[in-house]
């Protein structure tokens, strides 16, 4: 293992490449102010980035078990964090904290149990780090080896929900990543006694407790200097809703992984089972339908439509959704009119658009204009049917013939999950371990020059 | 083949999630001015994605055809190629623009054909698109594949360079991507010539002459708009110096590879092989200095200082490489100072830093600190030296006992690149086709839910 410090590691990578003076006073050209790093972000920074060249090159053995001690000093300790959310809770009540957001950010000991699970859980996955993906011999001798690394510094800004904390530390520290986290102020103390519980655990397994850093000063500064800080972060990752994603389009400057809506469809194919068809779309729709690989829209092929339309009209109705459509959808089962905003927005609720089209083509015409690039189902039992719209529907994940509930982690078998990548840089879809390396190429020579 | 229109593909994708609207007067909580999109930057990024909705299920064959008719074009044309590259450059020539720069900018008859030669040469190669990464099924019966698909739309900012228009587009066109290029207005109507050739010979193959695009308004707005295409950019590549990167940093809201500097350095370790060493510095200093694969800095083990830095020293000299050199270096040859930010400089230029150090250790941490993650070699017969080096020191590119020149797309066997990434996310190093490309999981079911 790496010596932990060093005098010369004390002054930022790239110091003069991307600092803060060439940026001036503060404004770039297009009016944006940059945020003027105080001391404190910056440190944490400069921390986490000195803990991960340790990180880098940890076995997996010593980073097992930092996350097993971790783990039982989370359920150890379990007491000393329910003080300290009761103490989150109760100044969230008395601020008037609706009982939605209250109930995310209540622990119980059940839910400190689970964290302490999923620390162990991460723990028992497979290692990413050191995997050869590829390599070759050139004509000239030279060989080249690409081998999975360690991204660096995973920054995470989320928003109230305390099990994030050790939920996102521990599958960083996994795949050997330093963890920068930034959490809700509403959730301070609760993430504060995470962090401290999961820093003990680290140290006490040998490696730098700065691999898990929390951003006690959650005021809106710090949270631009957070998405700024260039020096130090190799990747951040927003988990959160739109206004917090907004903000790190408007502010990030250091690579980001949108994990973004879902507007999820399901098509209902002229070749579909209808059976299967009913099923799929009311397990997609009303199974969980705050997450966001829950549908939002039903799009069904005209040739279909007189049977499916009132058929899925009253299954949907019955469970309580509200149904908004075209003149096609309509004029089959009663319903409201679906505007594009209505076809455009992932409602996060037993809510759901309706569209009858005429054609396959117009049926991947419609997901690709509206939907959001996150999942994308078909029921369909035509075979030239199913492999076109895999091929043309443009989202992270297609599926034929089962429910858009199926887009997920753990479902897809990663063992754990930091997020849905709705982008198609880097990572897209489920992201687990692998999600949160990147590689380097190593080249081995004899002497080589180039003539 | 997908039809090419749709009155359904009329509006943007994700219209409300990710509108203007939503950032209100065009200002953001902290201040930044978003581009107000005209209609002919916003057009732009339409039609290239409807082209890429095309080019995505294009076939090989279908795509090399047109590579090679866009190839034949260049040649066919080459006299009105020359004519509107000759206005260009007099107009430079009189605006005073230096002789580096109207070098860059000139065609020649070798010059176009080694363009067309580009193109037929990105024909000839693997389509990366189809590739099945991995998969697997599931326990619940579940099929999921990975495939490799096109990003979509990428984007490309660059310089004075005429012959990226080509290279570009012909690389992105490979990978199914549609190409949406923004160059200097010094070169503009160079560029337009080269994009109506490239636009004819994609047509004449049958795909949709949008698959190239050419922003012509090259004010500063427009630089804004493009970096803020959201709805239509899937990936922005700045090809360019440092001031064209900082305003990427500083504006760019939609994801972006940064081909960024390569400040490159050469470890010379006290089991180095002297004569080899010797070899490899000259040559990955002075073989093209102005490249950013060219090392920067020279860093020697004091083991073997007393005998190597005279040696190095008066080499490089007589190459005319001025040195700059910490205590340890100026006490063994004559040469000047190096500061910090002289460390932390790419030069570009016959000029070098030279660093003495007491360890391995010492030397990655020189390394870590004042590399840019591009390219670092170490020069060692020591196997755990040169093992711990290739896991420690933090660069896409680790080089044992060879040249940090290798480090290019055609060196490593890519055929073509489109430049060398910098940064963690999505591609590292030296990147060809499939670094343009991203991945779809296809998830195929029998009816299946979730319960």
């Amino acid at each position: 293992m790496a010596p932990y410090g060093s005098s010369l590691r004390t002054l930022p990578r790239r110091q003069v490449h991307r600092s803060r003076r060439e940026l001036g006073d503060g404004l770039n050209q297009s009016g944006r102010t940059l945020a003027r790093m105080s001391t404190e972000v910056q440190d944490l920074g400069r921390r986490a980035r000195d803990a991960s060249r340790v990180l880098a090159t940890a076995s997996t053995a010593v980073k097992d078990d930092a996350l097993l001690a971790a783990a039982d000093l989370l359920a150890d300790r379990s007491s000393e964090l329910l003080d300290a959310n009761t103490a989150d809770v109760e100044t969230a009540q008395a601020g008037g904290m609706e009982p939605a957001p209250l109930d995310r950010l209540r622990l119980t000991g059940a839910r400190i149990e689970a964290m302490a699970t999923g620390l162990r859980q991460v723990a028992g996955l497979a290692d990413p780090v050191g995997e050869v993906l590829d390599g070759n011999r050139r004509p000239n001798g030279l060989e080249i080896q690409r081998v999975r690394v360690p991204l660096g510094v995973v920054a995470v800004i989320y928003e109230n929900r305390p099990n994030v904390t050790s939920d996102a530390a521990g599958i960083c520290l996994k795949a050997g990543n330093a963890a920068l986290l930034r959490g809700s102020s509403t959730a301070l103390r609760s993430n504060q006694a995470i962090a401290a519980m999961l820093r003990d655990g680290v140290a006490k397994a040998g490696l730098p407790a700065d691999a898990v850093l929390l951003v006690e000063d959650t005021s809106h500064e710090t949270a631009v200097e957070f998405m700024q800080l260039e020096d130090y972060v190799d990747c951040l990752i927003p988990r959160g809703g739109p206004s917090l994603i907004r903000s790190i389009r408007e502010n990030a400057t250091v690579p980001v992984i949108i994990d973004g809506d879902g507007n999820c469809h399901v098509y209902v194919d002229a070749a579909a089972d209808l059976d299967e068809a009913l099923d799929i779309v009311v397990n997609s729709k009303t199974n969980r339908p705050g997450v966001c690989n829950a549908a939002e829209s039903l799009v069904i092929h005209e040739s279909v439509a007189d049977v499916f339309v009132p058929r899925i009209g009253q299954a949907l109705a019955d469970a309580g959704v509200e149904l908004l459509g075209d003149d096609g959808a309509r004029a089959r089962f009663a319903m409201g009119v679906a505007t594009d905003d209505d076809y455009a927005t992932e409602f996060l609720a037993l809510k759901m658009t309706v569209a009858v089209v005429p054609s396959l083509d117009a049926a991947i015409a419609h997901v690709n204009r509206f939907g959001s690039g996150h999942t994308e189902a078909i029921v369909t039992r035509d075979l030239d049917t199913a492999r076109k719209f895999t091929r043309e529907a443009d989202a992270a994940v297609i599926i034929v013939n089962a429910s858009t509930r199926f887009t997920d982690g753990e479902r897809f078998g990663f063992g754990a999950e930091i997020g849905i990548s709705t982008q198609k840089l880097h990572a897209r879809g489920p992201m687990g371990l692998r999600e949160l390396t990147t590689y380097k190429y190593l080249v081995w020579g004899d002497g080589h020059v180039v003539s």
